[in-house]
């Protein structure tokens, strides 16, 4: 492509408004232009990039034996009502009526439109395992979209639906997935981890997030150094510390006046926060639990949430913890509990000998508390870990922390819409069974950011090659004929070669070309002016490493295509 | 493509709300499904035949060096309150507020935004002539969608925008996206004509539909059977008459009482409708003007609008006929009018000696009025042509008659948006001028659901080779194993010969899947039982001309691809 003839407009500066590497650089380099809050155009440069993840989604879905379909972006309001997410989902549901006054949506996900289509078109369990996808415009109304394309209202999505006949080939089709995915980040160049996440409100057990490591990234990611497990730190699996029996202590009340804090406690007592047992009030589906961690560690709710198979969990209120826990807000004690009131302790709190940790009456806490003596609780795996906490799926490693972005998440689903939606399948008995569903879904346009926000430098950014929207950015320093006669033959031998080329054939000075070539991000740049003529070489640069090399013209090609060509797909 | 592992669900019968054949025939091969009114679902057989359009538009235009970008689906009204569009454009025109209360709407077109972007990244003349083009989501909340894929109120459509420093280097662009539509269609199959068409409210002076021809077609298209020129019926230019001189007849007055019809005034009188001149008072943006046609003809609104160059085109209202023409509704004639009403014949009235015609007062016709000598008036080509008339282009020609699908729409629109949302350029002397703009649509699906419409039969459709979803379409007859590895070795053969195949592998019976076959309408149909394998043939058949051949399996694979790789591209 001549850049004479293409529109990709740099700007030296980005709006104040964009804030993160990505979003700047994207406009920067013309990929992307504002038209309202969260809602871009997609300039020629941008959409060659987004194409290239697009392609790489599909051929990896096709090869996964999912069919390809669209579904429509407005959506009559009728399906949300019978999946029941009609009221339930708040304001990023986009709603309005047609003329007709009926109601519809913007589709921000399509779960109601498939399950639809599959209770009408799923008859059989013999057409099973189907899984079906589409890469298709969502639109999210966002109270703060921000991040240029990692968080807009208006985005591409591919989304991907599997129907089973039951749960184990429900979960066969989530590890056909997981596989599918893993191929997609690496053919995208990129580093990430699928990491294990929490199903949240969507329902079902199994969940993975697939998360570009980046400094920028929003989510925390623990890893373990060892094994290679990962998992939202939330989620991450803790070993368990080995659990101490009861110390010979006897227990003391302290007056610790206004102290309900563990810092406050500590100060005063004079002891360190790892000598507490910090209690946590909640209230789970409605019913009290008593959550004990180490005083200088933090409950995971997710964790807890799990261990206790609720869908709502809570702080208890203060009347809650009067009324349920017979106690006090910052004087919490599990020692002489109702016997009704479930107790779920860390194991962290089975390592320690004893404790200090509330009294149960206002201004008073108590020191020398054991379990097993003192209090009886379900010792489970329920705090946050820290960095360098043992790993608890190997046993031996440790955890590093670790920055992602996500652009992939997939979940098991269940039966939760095909149970709403009354799509149902005859099995091998012909009996009507509900689908086993999972759904899976990747940012397009997320994917491509967050490759920018894992590679790039002051000056702009460095494209691995699956995902550069050129692989070689062609530069022409200066405007003497014979110069010019010579790019443009180095242009037609570079794509005669099968490679993508921006051409540089403007008439600027080669200080703004080579400024515009850092940003934009070629993984090579070839540049030639008078002196290369002269001596019969063009310059090479490697964006990435800076390499820099001066190279006979006939070896250009072949040098180029024997470096991009293999770098094209990072799994051949 | 094994049909085992495919979700193509055929039906015997479509829906009653299905009136077309491409509706009827897209439901029962199961190339779509509706969602709602308008709105569908394009499940994978469908999919694969709108991508193979979307393909070919994609490649045609960037060989006519347009740039591909993507803008939103959901666009802000602000930017059609500055076109101007927001307020007129009606109910098609779907708006709502997001959950800040901003208004915004569903992109029926894009003018407003690709404007708006021009209007910031166009500069000089120097970036110019630009293309930029998208392949995107429409919506349009059409009062009565229809006719499946061919009226939606969802449907993708490619749309282009040109830009140009002045009228002449926009005509030139016009009359490349004119070059690519050609070769677009044409790639794609099909029977087609470039009509010159009503430019309509759309503003501009020179517009293209493309037609493809089908009994079935909304649009009336005059086909000039020597030259080819094509236009839509009330635009094509029709040969003038030879004109008579006036005969030597005098003027006589006939009591025509409640006879304000051509037909009534014929019949009362004893004369042809041919021996008539019928005056038709209109009003041009608010002037009056008395348009002549020949009593058996009528009178071509655009053709008189585009003389006239007005905008607004009406019949006069009684009132008017009183104030304006001095006359009477169904009894006005040319002779003795106001001396400021501008008079407009068409040649038929020139080629009459003589005519009958009103009296300009209540229940009175006049006979033997002869223009030149009773009358003045412009003469001109203002009314439809019907068959047989002879075409005004090459002169000599007749006019057939065709129906025609409208898939494609080109105008060279100047510069009525870039005016009124300020986009300028600097030209040649630095004097900022508004860009000269042309606009170009293709409906992908409307062009999936025309090809149907022109080429099916009382068994289904019938696939050109460049968009069949599958080239070939292979039957295993019967389960034996014997049969099914044969089959399995053939379907592999064929793919390898990079063919296209749909193998039906299901558990059916050979009648079944003949019908499937035929409904579906692959190019090719290869099928083997147990006869066949016996006698190591397998049978082939064209869809398209019915021919049936024995072939040794050793032929098939070079047989087809000898067929069907030089058919893929018609222009190659």
């Amino acid at each position: 492509m001549r850049a004479s003839r293409f529109l990709a407009p740099t700007l030296k500066e980005a709006p104040q408004a964009a804030v993160v590497q990505s979003h700047q650089l994207m406009l920067r380099t013309g990929m992307i232009r504002q038209v309202a809050a969260g809602i871009y155009n997609v300039l020629p440069l941008g959409l060659r990039t987004l194409r290239k993840v697009e392609t790489i989604v599909r051929e990896e879905m096709n090869r996964a034996e999912a069919l390809e379909l669209t579904m429509p972006v407005v959506i009559p309001g009728q399906l949300w009502q019978e999946s029941g997410r009609w009221d339930y989902y708040g304001a990023e549901l986009l709603r309005f009526t047609d003329r007709k006054q009926g109601d519809f949506c913007l589709g921000p996900t399509h779960e109601e439109v498939i399950t639809s289509l599959a209770a009408s078109e799923i008859k059989s369990y013999r057409q099973l395992p189907m899984n079906l996808y589409q890469i298709q415009t969502k639109f999210r109304d966002e109270v703060r979209p921000r991040f240029g394309l990692m968080r807009g209202r208006e985005f591409v999505m591919k989304d991907a639906y599997s129907f089973d006949k039951n749960a184990d080939d429900a979960q066969a089709s989530y590890w056909r997935m997981h596989e599918a995915y893993t191929r997609i980040f690496k053919r995208c160049g990129l580093d990430f981890r699928a990491v294990e996440a929490d199903t949240g409100n969507i329902g079902g057990s199994l969940s993975h997030e697939f998360q570009v490591i980046a400094d920028s990234g929003e989510d925390a990611i623990a890893v373990c150094e060892r094994c290679g497990y990962a998992a939202n730190v939330e989620k991450a699996e803790l070993r368990a510390s080995e659990t101490q029996v009861c110390a010979d202590v006897s227990i003391d009340e302290h007056l610790t006046p206004e102290k309900g804090s563990i810092e406050s406690v500590c100060q005063h007592l004079g002891i360190e926060a790892k000598a507490m047992i910090k209690c946590v009030a909640m209230m789970g589906d409605g019913e009290p639990v008593l959550a004990l961690v180490r005083g200088d560690h933090d409950l995971s709710e997710p964790k807890l949430r799990a261990l206790l198979g609720v869908d709502l969990l809570v702080p208890a209120t203060e009347q809650e913890i009067a009324d349920r826990f017979d106690s006090v807000p910052g004087f919490i004690g599990p020692q002489g509990r109702p016997a009704d009131l479930q107790i779920v302790a860390d194991h962290g709190v089975a390592a320690m000998g004893h404790g200090v940790t509330g009294a149960n009456r206002k201004d008073y806490h108590v020191s020398g508390l054991c379990h097993g003596r003192d209090f009886d609780a379900q010792f489970a795996d329920v705090r946050q870990p820290v960095e360098s906490d043992g790993c608890g799926r190997c046993g031996s490693g440790r955890f590093r922390f670790r920055r992602g972005i996500e652009v992939g998440h997939i979940f098991y689903l269940g039966t939760k819409y095909s149970e709403a939606m009354n799509a149902t399948v005859l099995d091998e008995n012909g009996k009507a069974v509900p689908l086993e569903m999972g759904c899976y879904g990747i940012g397009i346009g997320r994917t491509a950011a967050a490759a920018i926000e894992q590679s790039h430098d002051h000056q702009g950014i460095v494209w691995p090659v699956p995902l550069a929207p050129f692989e070689v950015h062609l530069l022409r320093l200066g405007k003497e004929a014979e110069v010019s006669e010579r790019c443009d033959a180095l242009y037609e031998s570079l794509l005669a070669g099968g490679l993508e080329v921006l051409y540089d054939d403007r008439n600027e000075r080669p200080g703004f070309k080579f400024k515009d070539a850092e940003l934009i991000g070629c993984p090579w740049r070839v540049a030639l002016g008078r002196r290369g003529l002269e001596a019969g070489q063009v310059e090479v640069v490697n964006r990435s490493t800076g390499e820099r090399s001066d190279m006979d013209f006939g070896d250009l090609v072949s040098f180029l295509c024997g470096e991009i060509l293999p770098a094209r797909n990072p799994l051949l």
